[in-house]
């Protein structure tokens, strides 16, 4: 519905006006990693990062990226984790063509510390974009509402517009074609209960990143039709089930949403396929651990790791259950 | 279409008057196996084996099953391989089952041998119900035609309707609602230089059998609803790569659907897996060997092995490169 806008033009309705003046010598900011409990995969327009289908996730709470940011004179001089990046480096050339949206010629020092292993798939690109975008609305004094910084975020990366707010988060798909109904919102719920933790099946490079799996199964995968219907059901069953702080419902819709979002990838053309037998392995025991008595499930990104929720009570059950376990949620 | 029938309504419309007087001691008949490049997945009647979708298969040659029978007073007994079975037996219980909807008060002498492993997932069933009935109509005389003969097959057990024939073989969904247009056709075509090799990434039983892992999936996966419209593209691709001998087209179209097909499974709830790490191993060396410029494609039923499709005149490399490969098509 609408008539699309580029980027820039997005940007600059959001800004309405808002300028370029840094009310402070450096603009800082936190974002919290948010794991989807219901999945992001699939865009139905790449250059706004819009969803098919509305998804929704969980924020970290304090484990996220906290950035730095001060206009600079001269080139742009990105630090990750107290690391100087070089020019040539993806991360860099990323921040880069961001900025350009917003200015092309401002420069910029930017410090990001990221409290997650790049490796993880902990989803790193959302809480850095979102943490970029709130450190921009600090440095220039923007004061914008949390739809307009979530709107922001997503043009940077489609799951950072989640990572504005903490707690349980729906990214609502929207319909127009310029995506400003389609933004993250934070839902009326908490459940200080739930754990989530990763276990770690390989850190060497994915085969083939996010974004190129997620537009090779949109454009080859004739089980992708089917997906928005499975995300229909899945999101209610998840937005119902962490209202009633059910579980095992939660668990189960959480974990069959993970499984056919990988199952539309491997019948993509070539199959996309994120798992290792690592992968296979930890699945199988997640579901016999669950087959004993022990309220866990799975979830999975677009990487081979896994990642298990539970419950806060069961912690000491699953650690003994997955001594290998990487606990993230607030302990 | 039309109205249903039951099992037992079917054989006597096929036999439309034939007796159940033999014509000699002892009916003898071979049947070969078949392995599918487009997947029999999910039924739209459970009693009759209709299947939701057209499927096509491959038969091989010389192996298969070799299935004597003769009349008995007593109670039936049954020989797998010259191994006797008792009554409990799960093979003797779903014969007796299928001789039952022919004339349950007919006992027999069964003696059947298979050239396959049955735990190679190498549908030992299709091949076995499709000689038990070739070897009925040799007992009785009936000589029914082929298409007769695959209905009768079929409600056994659904593929072995295609086992009926050798070479490329299409089993026809049909519309009508008592199946008579459901059976097997073979394909005016052949491909000497076709190959088929198996991997063997595990010999113990399956966790759920693939007539109870095709319910679920039928009833719980919602991406079960593309899985038609991934079969009318596969199907026609398939027809086309073996009418033209294009391995490309014919491996990458059977490897797709067979993943496509497991893919519906992951999405079930709870998950219909098959697979093993040995699984996610061996196709990630498929996938590699054809990276390195070898022409080998997989494909795999409901069970953790997996199928090598290649040609005859890459047999040395692929016997290099996979030196744990069981060669099974017609050499």
């Amino acid at each position: 519905m609408g008539c699309s806008l580029k980027p820039t033009e997005v940007i600059q309705s959001v800004l309405a006006g808002r300028t370029f003046q840094p009310a402070k010598a450096e603009g800082k900011a936190f974002a919290p990693v948010n794991i989807a409990l219901c999945k992001y995969w699939g865009k139905r327009d790449t250059a706004l990062n819009l969803p098919v289908t509305s998804s929704l996730s969980m924020s970290l709470g304090a484990i996220g990226a906290h950035t730095r940011i001060a206009p600079v004179d001269g080139p742009d001089q990105v630090w990750l984790n107290d690391e100087k990046l070089t020019d040539a480096d993806p991360f860099v050339s990323r921040l880069r063509a961001y900025l350009d949206l917003f200015d092309p010629a401002q420069h910029y020092t930017i410090h990001t510390a990221s409290d997650v292993p790049v490796a993880a798939g902990l989803a790193s690109s959302a809480s850095g974009f979102a943490a970029l975008v709130l450190a921009l609305d600090d440095l220039y004094g923007w004061s914008l509402d949390p739809t307009s910084l979530s709107i922001l975020a997503r043009l940077g990366s489609g799951s950072a517009c989640r990572s504005i707010y903490q707690g349980f988060v729906e990214w609502q798909a929207g319909e127009q074609a310029d995506g400003m109904d389609s933004y993250a919102v934070r839902l009326d719920a908490d459940w200080p209960a739930l754990r989530i933790g990763w276990i770690e099946c390989s850190s060497a490079p994915k085969p083939i990143g996010s974004r190129a799996g997620m537009k090779r199964t949109v454009e080859t995968s004739a089980l992708y039709a089917a997906w928005p219907d499975q995300v229909a059901r899945d999101l209610a069953a998840i937005k119902q089930a962490i209202a009633q702080h059910d579980f095992e419902a939660l668990g189960s819709a959480a974990e069959s949403n993970a499984l056919a979002m990988h199952a539309t990838m491997w019948a993509a053309r070539p199959p996309v396929s994120y798992w290792l037998p690592e992968t296979v392995v930890t699945l199988r025991a997640v579901w016999q651990a669950r087959e004993q008595g022990l309220p866990v499930y799975a979830t999975m990104d677009a990487g081979p790791n896994v990642k298990l929720l539970y419950l806060a009570d069961d912690r000491e059950r699953i650690r003994a259950a997955f001594p290998q376990l990487h606990e993230v949620s607030p302990a």
